[in-house]
């Protein structure tokens, strides 16, 4: 079993490998890439946009060199739809994995998310997956995704105090958060909102959960329908030989 | 980690235990009970309603025992949402994470059930887990579940036959079992839909993809709401101390 | 003309017979029956499943008496589903009925509950009834159900203030009971919203409109479809037997 | 307990106010009302529009004369919500009464109608009332609405021919008759299905209906909201004055 | 081009003509009638009953002298789908044609209306031309239809202070006039919100708006469907001869 | 006025500036760009996402040189949203412009496109946008974009033996070319239904309809939404420099 995590940005280092080991079996080989094409992170449609060739020529490599399963590692699932035409084997985004996790897991969902710019996308793509009508809201805690790193505890006093509200105001029953780069803060959320009386709300990681969904995935065979995604149309592709494609 | 399959029929060795093995790590503790209490087979929401209870009873008890995930064998899903209420183990219904793996896979999915008693329930399952707008239909083959086993060859032909129908009548771009007893036919069925000029069309085998799920959710953490799901308030039950409850 | 009311609970004498005949025509023989298997009150799902089984049984019981139709007193419709593909007279759940008539009656609804433990029970049962986009919220008013009964001052004050909110600040237009216990307080609330400013909003009492509504249904033959509703295969039950299944 | 029909076409005698007798209570005062400002029947939205000022002019002129209830005799729901506006007692459309009646029977309805020109109308209000989910499919006879009365045997024929398709094709579990002119053909039509082999499917006869939940209404006091139907600001009306508004 | 507007309303001169001429192009004719038979004003679903009949034979009457397409000048939109009916050319309302330019510049819109007594008809035409899901509220600044002329300063200032609140606390990003007598008001409604920190968020003007849509599909043939819009059959009309019908 | 419209595909030529001139007018200024990076047609997601970035980038220097309004030139939206965010004039993209403009015209529409593989875009473009309780089907006439032109006979032909499908078997009201490719074949379709009996249906040209509704919305001034369309996060972008971003 060989996973391959695409970190679809240009900010090398910015997710090591290394932590995201602890995600998947002993037994699982894990590889990454990173992207030498696209933006230094992804906080808009315009970001995924320029991310998307890249993660999806990232992907194609991955199949060709026998990888079992792709995981984006991105919120904005950028080249999710484009890779699946392009490749057979499992490709998961985190968002559209982990909203369909949370619609299984309770009544209603929020999604805690970097800046403004990034809440829209959610919208559109809760929209696209099928899961808008549980969707109870995106309220975003107003850091940059090259800012979370560092220092835990400004981002995690500001996720707590979005999380209430989501919570207390906007019904949320599940928490996921919006960005790949709140890794590992899951567990220190969920204390904070119980030790604030709102406990027993599930909050989501997103890494680890569609680490564990890919291996799943791909350990039971599990591909996306070529009636969706089809193969796409050989033709003429001009400027993106840096690609490769 | 422990993983218990809760049968929930009378009918012991209807699943063996065996059967079931090669869909969890080597390392996964796999345990199995059946029920005294409850119908033959479930085949209506009748029969879910006289599953139900002892299904529950079982959760409990699993949970007590130290089990780190529950499943449910039935794709009515009988009992999952009071189980939730009574455990804080992860409780999975294989239609619950199929439909959402469908979701996940293709644009509509389609239901090939044993028989048209059942079809009502798939809809409104679909309607109460959020994806009902990916339903493209339910088909039966009209063989019931205690007849799915031993000759496979009758209830393939029937299969495909119905497989078919979804795929070029009614938008179907991914295939669900509807029966947990269809276990192993999923590569036969996909085999004979591309024969016929149809393939591309992930067909997915309830027990095996949610066993994996379960796996991945009891090792990433992943726990329904206590928001959606409380603990039931303490009081008097009469009637079923057979359950133990 | 031959209703039964059946009271699903083992808490004897909760709602008497003669709190009901007021809402019935004087030629309508009302009759009544109380679980002996089963939960005190129900205040959950797990409520709900421990009460479906003796209530389908008693359902069942009433089509053989020559009872016209049956009306379920519990606002989670214990049974409903399961007790229409046992029987072909027309029973009733106020929850559903309720809803449908709510949705007639305004633009939006709320339920004013007695537990949160039995909110998510009310959202899930809109999806299931397709009134969702019209179910405005559900807020409860903390008071178990068997605290309902004696002194209504408390209740109708805890009412008040969970109506007034719906109506400020979720939109809702029409106000229905969540507790069939409630019975008997709709024209106080309306009466307190009024004096509030919030006229204008009417308050279905679960048990008068339903048993109305089961009335009209008998005298016209409205029947459930059974197509929707098939006849329970036969099959062998374990565990039953007191149920007189 | 007096019921007022208001019959809204220019077509004296249509539907004698005889024809309803059988479904009120012998203790209820039945009356009707016809137009004389208006269509001579109702086929379209252009029709409707023409029906609907001297149907609620009608509707006025009941609440004055003491009239517990409204039912509108046309499945095109003229002037229902400007009804419910201008008065506080209950107005019933059979389309919307039915349409919830039918969701609550089965898990999705069809309409079989006289002309394709209705057709529409039946979608837009199913879109209206919230049940558009639920709305399997529309299917017209092909006959006019005058020409409905007289010999049933072709207009039985026809609905027989339609009603096959929509169980069969269309996925319908309920019927509904989408013009109160088929009246008193419930029981044949469902009598013919069964004969063919679609039995159990529920035929909803909309004025019997309609007549028997106006009642339940009334005698149970339930009203429109007035946060839905505000009563309309006072001011100048021009050109209605035959209309006594 | 020939454009006319019909003024659905008896208080004549309200909206002159020459208020629309910098609305359409140079070389477009523009004209407009006002109604002899209907309200003064239209503030609710009794008032849009009363203007449709005359408006629909405005419509008539603009086909039949050549005119190219039709505005009724009313954010009701009354007689919108009868006069589609009786007229081949474009007929538009603005509800309609600003609803869905509303839905593509923007995740969500409200509408700022002139009283209560309109809201329900808003959400009433949202679910019926389809974009429910994207109506995030209706609020009102309570100052009827017949005061919104003269003084703009009050108008202005109960405007800027609910579009704060559709924009803070609804989730609104764009923003429609509830009532076409509103016409002007946008630009400093939009200068109003961005000086108090909500800039951004396009407020649609709805004649201007409509009159271009109007030229937009008169130049390109754009028509609605005789799918949906059936002539009305041809049968006899009583009491409204003074409509030339 | 000027409008930029932006082919996006690197297929110089395809269809040239003459053919969008009788659809704007004489005083409007039009001009047009193709790509040099990205795929020769579009077909597919994988195509429409080597398209955008370039697309985009087309859109800002439109905006630079003082452009009103960009129209790209493809079913797809390449880049819409991206686009959005990156300027703030108007952008429109066929596929969400006449999607709303058949919505409005009929009660439901069919898209008729070039290749299976773009089927599955039209479906989630539909729900991104909203509308797709309108969308009644999507079929392919299986010619590639590319063989479009030249004789137009058996496109036409193709066409019609679809277009009788979707209104005869799917309920389409309304038909929507999936390609802007088939532009000018509207009327022939139309004139083809109408001969085979399916009058009365409009078949919308993706071109000429979002021309003409750019141009109406740069004359309003309408802007799409900041808070749905931030403007992109100042970053270090890699490898496009290409683009001149």
């Amino acid at each position: 079993m060989h996973i391959r995590v695409i970190t679809p940005i240009t900010t090398h280092g910015y997710s090591p490998l290394d932590g995201f080991r602890e995600y998947v079996d002993a037994a699982t080989v894990l590889s990454q890439v990173e992207l030498d094409h696209g933006p230094a992170s992804i906080e808009c449609e315009f970001d995924e946009m320029l991310a998307a060739p890249a993660t999806v020529a990232r992907a194609i490599a991955a199949e060709r060199e026998g990888v079992d399963a792709v995981v984006i590692d991105c919120m904005g699932d950028p080249g999710l739809q484009a890779a699946r035409e392009a490749v057979q084997i499992p490709v998961l985004g985190p968002c559209e994995a982990c909203m369909h996790v949370a619609a299984m897991m309770g009544q209603a969902f929020s999604v805690l998310t970097v800046l403004d710019t990034t809440s829209p996308g959610f919208v559109k793509r809760a929209r696209v997956y099928g899961v808008a009508d549980r969707l109870a809201s995106v309220r975003s805690v107003n850091i940059p995704v090259l800012s979370l790193k560092g220092d835990h505890s400004p981002v995690l006093a500001a996720l707590t105090e979005q999380a209430v509200q989501v919570v207390r105001d906007d019904g949320a029953h599940v928490i996921i958060f919006g960005c790949t780069g709140m890794k590992g803060l899951a567990g220190a959320l969920g204390a904070e909102l119980a030790a604030q009386g709102y406990g027993g709300v599930p909050v989501i990681d997103p890494m680890p959960t569609t680490l564990r969904m890919a291996e799943a995935f791909a350990k039971v065979g599990i591909q996306h329908s070529r009636r969706t995604y089809h193969t796409p149309p050989r033709k003429r592709i001009d400027g993106y030989s840096f690609l490769g494609l």
